[in-house]
Protein backbone atom coordinates (compact mmCIF):
# COMPACT_ATOMS: atom_id res chain seq x y z
CA UNK A 1 0.00 0.00 0.00
CA UNK A 2 1.62 3.14 -0.99
CA UNK A 3 -0.47 5.94 0.80
CA UNK A 4 -2.49 6.44 3.43
CA UNK A 5 -5.10 9.46 3.47
CA UNK A 6 -6.02 8.93 7.27
CA UNK A 7 -4.08 7.94 10.31
CA UNK A 8 -4.16 4.47 11.11
CA UNK A 9 -5.06 2.79 14.96
CA UNK A 10 -2.67 0.85 17.04
CA UNK A 11 -4.25 -2.71 15.38
CA UNK A 12 -4.11 -4.03 19.23
CA UNK A 13 -6.53 -1.07 20.27
CA UNK A 14 -10.20 -1.63 20.36
CA UNK A 15 -12.32 -0.33 17.21
CA UNK A 16 -14.44 1.40 19.04
CA UNK A 17 -11.43 4.10 19.97
CA UNK A 18 -10.96 4.89 16.38
CA UNK A 19 -12.42 8.48 15.52
CA UNK A 20 -12.60 8.14 11.85
CA UNK A 21 -14.88 4.48 12.81
CA UNK A 22 -16.73 6.18 15.07
CA UNK A 23 -17.89 9.06 12.53
CA UNK A 24 -18.63 6.22 9.96
CA UNK A 25 -21.18 4.67 12.75
CA UNK A 26 -22.53 7.50 13.52
CA UNK A 27 -23.90 7.81 9.93
CA UNK A 28 -24.93 4.31 10.01
CA UNK A 29 -26.62 5.04 13.08
CA UNK A 30 -28.33 7.97 11.20
CA UNK A 31 -29.56 5.82 8.48
CA UNK A 32 -30.89 2.88 10.47
CA UNK A 33 -32.96 5.08 12.59
CA UNK A 34 -34.64 6.03 9.13
CA UNK A 35 -34.78 2.90 7.55
CA UNK A 36 -36.37 1.29 10.72
CA UNK A 37 -38.88 3.99 10.55
CA UNK A 38 -39.99 4.01 6.88
CA UNK A 39 -40.01 0.48 7.20
CA UNK A 40 -42.89 1.04 10.04
CA UNK A 41 -44.81 2.86 7.32
CA UNK A 42 -44.27 0.01 4.84
CA UNK A 43 -45.75 -2.25 7.17
CA UNK A 44 -48.69 -0.26 8.05
CA UNK A 45 -49.63 0.08 4.81
CA UNK A 46 -49.44 -3.44 4.00
CA UNK A 47 -51.68 -4.40 7.78
CA UNK A 48 -54.18 -2.53 6.19
CA UNK A 49 -53.96 -3.78 2.53
CA UNK A 50 -53.91 -7.17 4.45
CA UNK A 51 -57.27 -6.27 6.25
CA UNK A 52 -58.69 -5.44 2.83
CA UNK A 53 -57.48 -8.64 1.09
CA UNK A 54 -59.00 -10.36 3.63
CA UNK A 55 -62.48 -8.91 3.70
CA UNK A 56 -62.54 -8.72 -0.05
CA UNK A 57 -61.09 -12.86 -0.54
CA UNK A 58 -58.18 -11.74 -2.23
CA UNK A 59 -55.40 -14.08 -2.25
CA UNK A 60 -52.45 -13.18 0.14
CA UNK A 61 -49.90 -13.46 -2.41
CA UNK A 62 -49.81 -11.75 -6.13
CA UNK A 63 -46.86 -13.41 -7.92
CA UNK A 64 -47.52 -11.16 -10.74
CA UNK A 65 -47.29 -7.97 -8.73
CA UNK A 66 -44.01 -9.59 -6.72
CA UNK A 67 -42.44 -9.52 -10.24
CA UNK A 68 -43.34 -6.03 -11.45
CA UNK A 69 -42.44 -4.82 -8.23
CA UNK A 70 -38.83 -6.92 -8.27
CA UNK A 71 -38.37 -5.86 -12.30
CA UNK A 72 -38.35 -1.92 -11.14
CA UNK A 73 -36.38 -2.19 -8.16
CA UNK A 74 -33.95 -4.22 -9.69
CA UNK A 75 -33.69 -0.96 -12.57
CA UNK A 76 -33.65 1.67 -9.49
CA UNK A 77 -31.23 -0.15 -7.70
CA UNK A 78 -28.86 -0.17 -11.25
CA UNK A 79 -29.37 4.13 -11.53
CA UNK A 80 -28.50 3.92 -7.00
CA UNK A 81 -25.46 1.30 -7.85
CA UNK A 82 -26.89 -0.69 -5.34
CA UNK A 83 -26.17 -4.31 -6.06
CA UNK A 84 -29.34 -5.70 -8.01
CA UNK A 85 -29.40 -9.05 -6.59
CA UNK A 86 -29.12 -7.71 -2.95
CA UNK A 87 -31.83 -5.30 -3.78
CA UNK A 88 -34.31 -8.65 -5.05
CA UNK A 89 -33.23 -10.67 -1.96
CA UNK A 90 -34.15 -7.37 0.22
CA UNK A 91 -37.36 -7.31 -1.44
CA UNK A 92 -37.94 -11.30 -0.90
CA UNK A 93 -37.29 -10.75 2.50
CA UNK A 94 -39.79 -8.12 3.35
CA UNK A 95 -42.48 -9.75 1.11
CA UNK A 96 -41.90 -12.62 2.75
CA UNK A 97 -42.67 -10.97 6.52
CA UNK A 98 -46.13 -9.35 4.78
CA UNK A 99 -46.99 -12.55 3.29
CA UNK A 100 -46.65 -13.62 6.75
CA UNK A 101 -48.99 -10.68 7.93
CA UNK A 102 -51.55 -11.24 5.21
CA UNK A 103 -51.74 -15.51 5.81
CA UNK A 104 -52.62 -14.14 9.86
CA UNK A 105 -54.92 -11.55 8.70
CA UNK A 106 -56.57 -13.90 6.79
CA UNK A 107 -57.10 -17.06 9.47
CA UNK A 108 -58.36 -14.23 12.04
CA UNK A 109 -61.27 -13.24 9.42
CA UNK A 110 -62.29 -17.15 8.61
CA UNK B 1 -68.72 -9.37 9.24
CA UNK B 2 -71.03 -6.72 10.19
CA UNK B 3 -69.93 -3.91 7.76
CA UNK B 4 -67.52 -2.92 4.95
CA UNK B 5 -66.26 0.24 4.84
CA UNK B 6 -64.84 0.41 1.37
CA UNK B 7 -66.75 -0.89 -1.84
CA UNK B 8 -65.36 -5.07 -2.61
CA UNK B 9 -64.51 -5.86 -5.78
CA UNK B 10 -66.03 -9.19 -7.69
CA UNK B 11 -63.50 -11.93 -5.71
CA UNK B 12 -63.27 -13.28 -9.35
CA UNK B 13 -61.94 -10.16 -10.81
CA UNK B 14 -58.10 -9.38 -11.26
CA UNK B 15 -56.01 -7.31 -8.27
CA UNK B 16 -55.21 -4.84 -9.84
CA UNK B 17 -58.55 -4.06 -10.86
CA UNK B 18 -59.38 -2.60 -7.29
CA UNK B 19 -58.82 0.90 -7.13
CA UNK B 20 -58.40 0.89 -3.35
CA UNK B 21 -55.49 -1.71 -3.90
CA UNK B 22 -54.37 0.28 -6.69
CA UNK B 23 -53.81 3.43 -4.05
CA UNK B 24 -52.29 1.23 -1.29
CA UNK B 25 -49.62 0.02 -3.98
CA UNK B 26 -48.56 3.74 -5.25
CA UNK B 27 -47.45 4.58 -1.39
CA UNK B 28 -46.13 0.86 -0.88
CA UNK B 29 -43.91 2.04 -4.11
CA UNK B 30 -42.50 5.04 -3.28
CA UNK B 31 -41.79 3.84 -0.15
CA UNK B 32 -39.60 1.20 -1.81
CA UNK B 33 -38.16 3.47 -3.75
CA UNK B 34 -36.90 5.24 -1.05
CA UNK B 35 -35.78 2.19 0.87
CA UNK B 36 -33.82 1.30 -1.88
CA UNK B 37 -32.10 4.83 -1.96
CA UNK B 38 -31.54 4.86 1.65
CA UNK B 39 -29.58 1.44 1.42
CA UNK B 40 -27.84 2.40 -1.63
CA UNK B 41 -26.43 5.30 0.55
CA UNK B 42 -25.81 2.62 3.74
CA UNK B 43 -23.61 0.41 1.34
CA UNK B 44 -21.54 2.97 0.50
CA UNK B 45 -20.73 4.13 3.78
CA UNK B 46 -19.75 0.43 4.80
CA UNK B 47 -18.24 0.13 1.87
CA UNK B 48 -16.06 2.49 2.81
CA UNK B 49 -15.62 1.31 6.42
CA UNK B 50 -14.62 -2.15 4.95
CA UNK B 51 -11.81 -0.55 2.91
CA UNK B 52 -10.70 1.34 6.39
CA UNK B 53 -11.01 -1.63 7.66
CA UNK B 54 -8.63 -3.92 5.43
CA UNK B 55 -5.91 -1.24 5.67
CA UNK B 56 -6.14 -0.86 9.54
CA UNK B 57 -5.67 -4.53 9.87
CA UNK B 58 -9.70 -4.36 12.06
CA UNK B 59 -11.69 -7.44 11.72
CA UNK B 60 -14.98 -7.32 8.87
CA UNK B 61 -17.07 -8.27 11.97
CA UNK B 62 -17.41 -6.47 15.35
CA UNK B 63 -20.09 -8.51 17.80
CA UNK B 64 -20.33 -6.34 20.32
CA UNK B 65 -21.05 -3.38 18.08
CA UNK B 66 -23.43 -5.38 16.67
CA UNK B 67 -25.33 -6.17 19.87
CA UNK B 68 -25.13 -2.63 20.49
CA UNK B 69 -27.21 -1.92 17.09
CA UNK B 70 -29.90 -4.48 17.66
CA UNK B 71 -30.32 -3.41 21.06
CA UNK B 72 -30.83 0.39 19.92
CA UNK B 73 -32.89 -0.75 16.96
CA UNK B 74 -35.36 -2.97 19.17
CA UNK B 75 -35.78 -0.38 21.11
CA UNK B 76 -36.54 1.88 18.28
CA UNK B 77 -38.92 -0.10 16.51
CA UNK B 78 -41.15 -0.36 19.70
CA UNK B 79 -41.61 3.31 19.33
CA UNK B 80 -42.48 2.91 15.91
CA UNK B 81 -44.62 -0.48 16.47
CA UNK B 82 -42.53 -2.25 14.51
CA UNK B 83 -41.91 -6.20 15.69
CA UNK B 84 -38.87 -5.75 17.08
CA UNK B 85 -37.79 -9.11 15.84
CA UNK B 86 -38.40 -8.50 12.62
CA UNK B 87 -36.06 -5.22 13.06
CA UNK B 88 -33.61 -7.75 14.41
CA UNK B 89 -34.04 -10.15 12.12
CA UNK B 90 -33.80 -7.15 9.46
CA UNK B 91 -30.55 -5.64 10.95
CA UNK B 92 -28.88 -9.17 10.90
CA UNK B 93 -29.97 -9.02 6.87
CA UNK B 94 -27.73 -6.11 6.39
CA UNK B 95 -25.06 -7.22 8.44
CA UNK B 96 -24.96 -10.65 6.86
CA UNK B 97 -24.22 -8.41 3.27
CA UNK B 98 -22.58 -6.11 5.00
CA UNK B 99 -19.33 -8.84 6.18
CA UNK B 100 -19.62 -10.77 3.25
CA UNK B 101 -18.75 -7.55 1.42
CA UNK B 102 -15.83 -6.49 3.96
CA UNK B 103 -14.24 -10.09 3.03
CA UNK B 104 -14.23 -9.41 -0.18
CA UNK B 105 -12.12 -5.94 0.45
CA UNK B 106 -10.37 -7.92 3.13
CA UNK B 107 -8.59 -10.81 1.10
CA UNK B 108 -8.31 -7.85 -2.23
CA UNK B 109 -6.28 -6.45 0.34
CA UNK B 110 -4.04 -9.34 1.50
Amino acid sequence: MSSQTQPLPDPSSDASDDPALAAFRKSIDNIDAALIHILAERFRITQAVGEYKARASLPPADPQREQRQITRLRKLSEEAELDPEFSEKFLRFIIDEVIHHHEQAQSRSD
